[in-house]
């Protein structure tokens, strides 16, 4: 018995990448951060310092930026090549690249919001003034191993709340339960989602069709949010991600991962007042956390991109 | 000589208050972070932990949630109500409450967003499920001495990016100076402005001016932004508050606060490419920073309310 | 085929536990963030919202308070505790319950710090007293699956920094290379780690055993970080945890996570001054990012408890 | 009337300099964020963009890293040199220079923590590998304007707590109160101070002073912080700053902010426990927030430096 190397990956993590589309007057802006982690055959630096094969972290900073010179098309298919290019080398037998994307809109003003040559040409806004959009992020990773590229796509901390068409009852009471059951209560979560394209979507997906099918997910994630009434957050997590399998035969399977973000009714009896619904408490800590796959009944075992994930999901 | 207690102010911060108003089936949530903080003659808590004369930050609190029972209305004028109670005790000689709102979408859905009865009502979107919008913050802040009450309303944190119209040259250069010229640049900063009532505005003023004004001068702030040419950031800043103050002559005095987001051009040339301001790097730190205050000729020296800010702004 | 739920778990997180140990005037403080999370049969809630089976996360909010009155112990031993209770309720068939330990130290007076009373009861410092020590945080997870239970412990974000005894060279050199081979550097990371116990560790360990082994694996991280000349960050973060499987037959396995934090050389030549490796600029991001697993030989295949670790460690 | 410009500052904010002291075997580091902003005649570039005057702010940035070629020395020299330089431009009229200290000890090792060489040379600890202490950080500004420099020291985050030796009671009760008296509680805060120095101490003052001062003043507020029994957290803090101002004639004036980190006392007797101070929930938001300045009876009116601090202090 001796004592081993096991699993392994390394690179780099968040290069801060913002790329401008400036083909035309009207600016494109892409802002993005990228993270590049390499796995193969790297027992020599572990063991002795011998570094022959390691392409070195700032090496593949300096490629994230060189390849985006052409352009960055989808966070999908500018991961695709960053992992087609490193696993060319042949110390190199697998990989994970993130990409997490910041939304920005452009700025409304009073030229271009009008009539005239901007909307012409197909949009309102300044050419090339923007303001940042919602805290949340869309998401993208390619892993690579032997079996070959998977594709996730997915959005973090896109933060919904309902007011109403929400309750918990029927749980089991217990020596430590204190919780009385509720059939109008706040609802609000931080969603968190990462989905798996089947290998007949990525096989023939271009930036355009990654970049449609995901605001397709996130509006039918967020639509369905809205329209369940809603028995548990569990309920709403599972409908959330039956509904996108059902949109989409090519989305071989989502995960969700959505925090309780607790909203309490203020008690507001000992002011002489009654609170109908309409005073709350938004709790930090602790909150709940509901997370769950939703797969679909031929698929067993596990994929082992899941594996590559941050916590759950 | 002895050591005395100088300036001082106590309260309760950040509490999370999220009010519903559903006195219809469409729903409208306020969502807000408000801070109380009470000054007047607090020697004998310090002096001697006497605490006859301490409204308890507890009750402050409690009180927060009560008032909230009779609706927000606007930021400003919810902590006018609070101003107004607090000190109305003796010992209370004046104080400062600020607010910071959160603000929410309405989830488009395909009800909804019909040209059904959510339409006919005077929107589109969700009648109880909402979306966080931008990270940016509303803010409104009242302070009260012995000359009275007044008013502050400011943004934070609205992040925006020019992808061209900058330059920035002419500078001086001593020994310690290595920035080149540029003649186009990216320019992005994160805004954060407060701008003060004038007695003729805030006499009159209920929330729905108070909500109107804020969203104009906003626009005004993002509009002045991206259609001025900027030969610095300064120039920027100075003219974001003047065209407020040029458009609203009941707002007195702005004060902004702008980071300069750097975005390095990335120098591709050690991999034979050009870098025809495409790349950038988004740098973290360290970050310029430029704050100024934009006023009225006619008013000279310091208003106390700015001792109350937190930072330049 | 159909459209089915996965894996799945849920709890409450971050449960903000303060436990004051006064049985004797010189107090002790455990100051934990505790998550719970259980696994089993859910289908219910999250097919039709039918609660029947669902044990609040509020009901696991209390019994972390309620089974912290009978002292905490370590906090692997009170993990142990609650993943007991909760896989009594037959529809529980595993879990995961997470720890983060903050660290406090005596405040150091007069009185305490003398060779009186309270340093003949075992030490120094105030009795009651206390000040926050260092940002990182010790951390134990008990993972309860089929296969019965399984204990890691670790630590988070311990920032380590050598001013010297580091190089990096000798790596592969392409198109998109431009690092220079260094023979002297700045290296620094903030250390993450978990280790697995062997079940010939966790069939005896108490508490005192569990909080001994951490501060001898903690001693045993530094020390190795601070004696190796370092080649590679890689190498220095296996021999790590080489280190500690050497040290102890009874920790089966190690995983490590290590940001490079990237100090960068300033170059002063353009100001007529050399830099002999003294001043340095601390960059935020990009970063390296280097995790490893330390095994024995004689482990194949992966733990399941690996795959309910947040990323790779 | 006319729109002018009004109060205004610019400059590079946090900096991140690390800098190595090896000049023996024995390395030190300083790990410092500091921040340069300059004050002046600046209307050039704010209403034309003529940056003619305008000393980038990436000059500032250089500047900082040339000085610290001839060492740091304290936080307060190092600013106290840059306040020089730069104050040395004509159209500079003043300035305000920040530092954050981050602080590092060695890492005990085998070798350094014995009996030897390393001891006799006057230390433990490992010559070159360190570890990050804790999170709170020391601060020092200098400002400057017509009337000269001022400096000023702090701290930043001192989490202390106290779990008795505290109580709160004798507060006024109106319709809004529902906090119970209580005769022990745990007292919990994170002590931010800015002590002005007097001129008698500024003029003489060098590195070793400023660090000795720093020191002590720091012990001070942690003693006075563990030994006072509190009746408000207002006595507390003012004790704090009084008990420095008596121990130091050449300290002008003390100002803290200290948040109430409220920790509940949790109730079990829902679970047919008691729970004698021993179990408590540490809450997030809403925080009580007190803050006080002390001061010596013969200086009256506030020192302008106060106006360049964020927040009350």
């Amino acid at each position: 018995m001796s004592i081993v190397l096991g699993p392994n990956q390394y690179g780099k993590a968040e290069v801060r990448l913002v790329r401008v589309d400036r083909d035309t007057a009207r600016h494109r802006i892409t802002d993005l951060s990228i993270t590049s982690q390499l796995r193969g055959d790297f027992h020599a630096t572990h063991e002795s310092g011998d570094n022959t094969g390691v392409i070195a972290t700032d090496t593949q900073k300096n490629t994230v930026n060189a390849f985006a010179r052409d352009g960055v098309g989808s966070p999908e298919t500018f991961l695709l090549r960053l992992a087609r290019h490193f696993t060319q080398a042949p110390q190199v037998t697998g990989g994970r690249w993130l990409a997490e994307q910041y939304g920005w809109e452009r700025i409304a003003t009073g030229a271009s919001a009008g009539a005239g040559a901007a909307a012409a040409a197909g949009g309102v806004g300044h050419d090339h003034a923007f303001v940042r959009g919602a805290a949340e992020r869309r998401t993208a990773l390619v892993h690579a191993d032997d079996a070959g590229l998977t594709v996730l796509a997915g959005l973090r901390d896109v933060t919904v709340l309902k007011s109403t068409g929400s309750e918990f009852s029927g749980f089991p009471r217990d020596r430590y339960t204190t919780l009385p059951e509720v059939d109008d209560r706040i609802l609000a979560t931080d969603v968190t989602a990462w989905w798996r394209y089947a290998p007949s979507f990525t096989e023939t997906a271009g930036p355009a069709e990654y970049d449609e099918r995901f605001a397709t997910v996130r509006s039918i994630l967020l639509e369905t949010f809205a329209e369940l009434h809603s028995l548990a957050l569990q309920q709403t997590v599972f409908a959330m991600g039956k509904a996108v399998l059902e949109a989409f035969g090519d989305i071989a399977e989502i995960r969700l991962s959505c925090p309780n973000n607790h909203h309490f009714l203020v008690d507001l009896e000992p002011f002489g007042l009654d609170n109908p619904g309409e005073v709350f408490f938004a709790a930090d800590r602790p909150y709940g956390l509901i997370e769950a796959a939703v797969q679909r009944s031929e698929d067993d075992g596990e994929h082992p991109v899941w594996s590559t994930i941050g916590g759950f999901v």
